[in-house]
């Protein structure tokens, strides 16, 4: 790593020949593959843009020249020129470099990034201010073709088109998004339209020239040559009719032609539009054959002899995510009315097994969560039953067209919501944990969290049988390895499972936090203490009959969620206790007010109290607090009550 | 009104001859605007749509045929011909006509609207529903240009240009959105910069070819003369990149070219655009020539000689818009960062005050609230304070940009969010009343409410000086009447402020509630009832001082919000009080969880007990529970504990 080694900030760059530059690509190539195999990661974003990132950092003026990177999981190449190298190796892992573009990290860092399509109206507030305060500077945001089929990305080309601001976009297109792109756009740049379009155009023209009095505008258009007409589809067509300056498009492997592209923009002024292609996974070929695979990985698996690495999961036993597919597809298969809508995730939501079995009932939107609810809810006007599989973290860029499309209307939605809870390793961008705390607050929608994968296939359903909005929420990753039931159940809305009777102490969990309760449990019991559990299965609407019934035999309430407590879970009982007149104190057990820092699952649903250990911890003072001594005594030689499901 | 009496649904339509369907046009126009001289409502949007309705109407099948109308502020006419004519007069009123499609009230409300951009994903999702199910006929989506600069728009349009659905899409471009329109797709279909883009394209061209070898893709491009170039700039080019076949423009109050030119794209397929022109307020000359104020209007003057009616407001007062409006330009004189944002909202925001003044630090995004907030995200980051004015229900559109780019980043955005609460005749779509539940779950923002106009003023100022993401929510309409002190103070965040000194039941209001407690408070004291009264001021973070301090002195807390209850103030009280340990049975008013009809503002706060009347049932009820009978007559005889606020 000779050159790499040497690059201590973006500087270091300017004095290296064109040779060296690219020497040093393959070094920034194989100190990425190298590294995601250790720790996982963006490995095909992040190799598609080691030129990108060498041209711009050597042309223009960083960090005084500002590079928002859109979406952020291709800044590994950034990341390794801008002074983080020595620290690398501790990529995605807790208190180690983030996964993402984060301003905390680096003055490199100019907008933090996570989600889609933000890229352009970041940089467009950049550039505004920048002429305000009468500085000069560039500013470049970096975007894919996917994240460009997001709503947002084109509200800010519109509006950034209009001011007329000095502002570079950089479309870096690698025909993907994340999984294969979709949409017009995506034909578009890639110019797979243009004979079809043109028939379409001129056919339409014709015909409606033929319904037209003469002297109509159309008349005149028509009158222009088929060549004319052809030279409408060139790829800048979109851009240049939104007030950009449109460039390229250019090997976006080719070091020479980029920066003396980049060179040659450095000195223009106006908004102006770079389209750079570029290959996903460039340089390993395992990515570059199956970049939709190696877009995020896990740890990889280096094969000794060759010196290469290839795709290897270290992870086991079927998801949640698995279990969803295969039972959606198994319903799918019995009720034709079930579609499948997915925002450019078809394999993070596994919506891609659905397509498998049903292409024609399978709805891949592109990056646009947005338009995948409403498309949605139109869908259930007339008699369809969508499910929306979306993480939850990108639900959030849905939530005024959830309450305004689908649940005002009161019309039969499934939201299948993958990754609540905490995501682990892609951080405080991507943890699914405000969820349940604004969905709750939406009328006519039912929510739920399965406890297992077996209750999830129940819960899913119980979903597409329910005559309105409904939503289940489950984690990322594994499932728990329970045994599936294979009749598939209609559960009862809104009414809970009692899973260990017991005394003083009621727990009621939702969603994954059942199990580590239930492991907290027998640890309690082994020290004579004996609280209920409750699968609370819902959070909305809550089981009133238990709680009216049930809590007060109890001296306290504990509530665990992996959500922020702040309007959460435990809120909602609290609430519905006050409704009900009951007085008993209800600890909250989950996130605090803060945004959750990235890290393994496990590490920081420790750090949280969230496994097993922490709910112990926490129960176990509850009992202490409301249990005397004496009474605790007692009960340690008492017989432990059996358990017992309510509806079972 | 001879003709508009005989129709009772679309069919009668069709029997009519074109003289017929043009003096029908003029009777529904009268009677437009004679109700909405009596009842307010989207006088200026209706106007402009009424030959389109009855050309659609007239050509398609509708109720099988389904039209969308995006927004749906320009639907009187269409309500009027389908079936809803004897209930006009009771337009927007309490349980009379909603101001928008709805369901609920028509078979010919295909989609209910009231928020822009859904209508050609809501049409899109009905189009795939019809080809699985093997039906047949039309979906037409009604969409303004100005709803066509929302993101969801675009995703929509891309979607659906991919999918090759039989789809129409009727573009009404009446180059205003509520406000004059912005972005560069405007100029765009105005065809304003056709001479402007083509020099920019040429000159980036031929800039770009001289830095590039021979060879080059756009070398080719050259070549092609400048003719060619020209006919790139079509108002359709737009929308055939996206693949939709482009019919127009056509005069959009010419019934007779509308019908034929839907005759005959009634027989095409794929996606259609259709791009018509119409003139917002058409027929209404005040209206006509300003179409801004005339959009939504309140109640109108009828002058009587003239038999014409004139714009007259009849509300009188100042309202919290405008007191916003004058203290940010105040703000601004003093301080070059602030920089005022709306999402195509310049007059309902009272931003138009800013621009008047400071031109340059006022930016209409259009309709797109996800780019706005983003955009003051990059802004705020390079030392920029800007302020993102916008309604409550509007800023549901961009939860995530909040959470995502503004407060994961801890940024200085101040978002000034009117229309919080109970907002009156737009109903169910525009009542701004989950805001407090939703934006408190975020981590960073602060969320505070004004008890008055004069307190607006403060926490704006609070508001600018803050480091950090912050939020103040005041209610639609006029203001209080108080007098505006002239010095702006600067509040401690998360202080709140003790108006009356009391005992055994502490109020804690938020926002416009905090005078009908007053209120209510007056007339409860001479029944001896003394309850102490707090304007918590903020809602995160609470007032964690007060509450310990002061919460344990009372038997019963009530908390007062123009808010859902589901994690509202009031929830976040009760998880404080928790989290303090304190125990003190706490009642919650609020709204109820469903969503609230339309209806004047003080019919819907009566009904949900929001007003003083509504306020004083609640707490006495709390007195005559946990204060005895024999205390109750003792206290009737005691002197009334003095008012003191504890921060003056």
């Amino acid at each position: 790593m000779g050159i790499l080694d040497k690059v201590q900030t973006p500087k270091d760059l300017k004095s290296l020949s064109l040779n060296e530059l690219e020497t040093l690509a393959q070094e920034i190539r194989e100190t990425i593959i190298q590294t995601v195999a250790k720790t996982g990661g963006h490995l095909a974003p992040s190799l598609g843009t080691v030129e990108l990132t060498l041209a711009l950092h050597y042309v223009f003026d960083t960090p005084r020249d500002k590079i928002i990177w859109d979406v952020g999981h291709q800044t590994y190449a950034h990341k390794l020129v801008t002074g983080r190298k020595h620290l690398f190796s501790t990529l995605r892992e807790y208190r180690g470099l983030s996964g993402f573009p984060h301003r905390g990290e680096s003055v490199y860092d100019s907008f933090g990034t996570g989600h889609a399509s933000t890229s352009i109206s970041a940089a467009l507030g950049m550039a505004i201010s920048r002429d305000l305060k009468g500085e000069k500077h560039k500013v470049i945001a970096v975007i894919g073709d996917g994240a460009m089929t997001g709503g947002l990305a084109f509200e800010a080309l519109n509006h950034a088109g209009e001011l007329d601001k000095d502002l570079i976009v950089v479309l870096n297109d690698n025909k993907m998004s994340i999984s294969h792109n979709v949409g017009a756009l995506s034909h578009f740049l890639s110019r797979k339209f243009t004979s079809r379009a043109f028939r379409q155009f001129k056919k339409g023209v014709e015909r409606f020239l033929s319904s037209l009095p003469a002297g109509e505008n159309l008349v005149q258009l028509a009158k222009r040559s088929e060549d004319s007409f052809m030279s409408l589809f060139t790829p800048g067509m979109l851009f240049l009719s939104l007030h950009f300056d449109y460039l390229g498009p250019i090997n976006g492997h080719n070091l020479n032609k980029l920066i003396k592209a980049f060179e040659h923009i450095k000195e223009m002024e106006g908004p102006i539009l770079v389209h750079v292609l570029t290959t996903k996974g460039k340089g390993y070929e395992p990515a570059e054959k199956d970049p939709t695979n190696y877009h995020g990985v896990g740890k990889l698996y280096l094969r000794e002899n060759s010196g290469k690495v290839n795709y290897f999961s270290t992870e086991k036993g079927i998801t949640y995510t698995q279990v969803f597919a295969e039972t959606l597809v198994e319903l799918a298969n019995k009720d034709k009315r079930i579609v499948g809508i997915t925002a450019a995730m078809p394999e993070g939501t596994g919506l891609a097994l659905l397509q498998k079995h049903f292409p024609e009932r399978f709805f891949d939107v592109g990056i646009a969560e947005e338009h995948a609810v409403t498309l949605a809810a139109g869908m259930a006007t007339q008699g369809l039953r969508p499910v929306v599989a979306v993480y939850s973290t990108f639900l959030q860029r849905a939530y005024d067209q959830i309450i305004h499309d689908v649940c005002l209307q009161r019309l039969p939605v499934v939201f299948a919501i993958d990754r609540g809870g905490i995501v682990g390793e892609d951080g405080p961008t991507h943890h699914g944990v405000f969820d349940l705390s604004f969905l709750r607050v939406i009328p006519h929608l039912v929510l739920m969290s399965p406890k297992d994968e077996n209750e999830l296939r129940h819960m899913l359903k119980t979903a597409l049988e329910y005559e309105g909005p409904i939503a289940l929420r489950y984690p990322r990753g594994k499932a728990m390895g329970v045994s599936l039931e294979e009749s598939l159940k209609t559960l009862p809305i809104g009414e809970s499972e009692i899973l260990i009777q017991g005394e003083d102490v009621l727990i009621l969990a939702i969603g994954h936090t059942v199990m580590p309760a239930l492991q907290a449990i027998e640890q309690l019991q082994e020290e004579g203490f004996y609280p209920a559990l409750v699968n609370a299965r819902f959070v909305k609407p809550l089981d009133k009959t238990l709680l009216r019934e049930k809590a007060p035999e109890f001296r306290a309430i504990v509530t665990i969620e992996e959500n922020v407590l702040m309007g959460g879970f435990g809120s909602a009982v609290m609430e519905l206790l006050r409704d009900l007149n009951i007085n008993i104190p209800v600890y909250r057990v989950g996130l605090p007010d803060q945004f959750i820092e990235h890290g393994g699952q496990n590490i920081l649903r420790g750090k949280y109290g969230l496994d097993k250990e922490g709910i112990y911890e926490h129960v176990k003072k509850v009992f202490l607090k409301y249990v005397s001594k004496r009474k605790i005594r007692q009960i340690t030689f008492r017989k432990r009550p059996g358990a017992q499901s309510r509806t079972g």
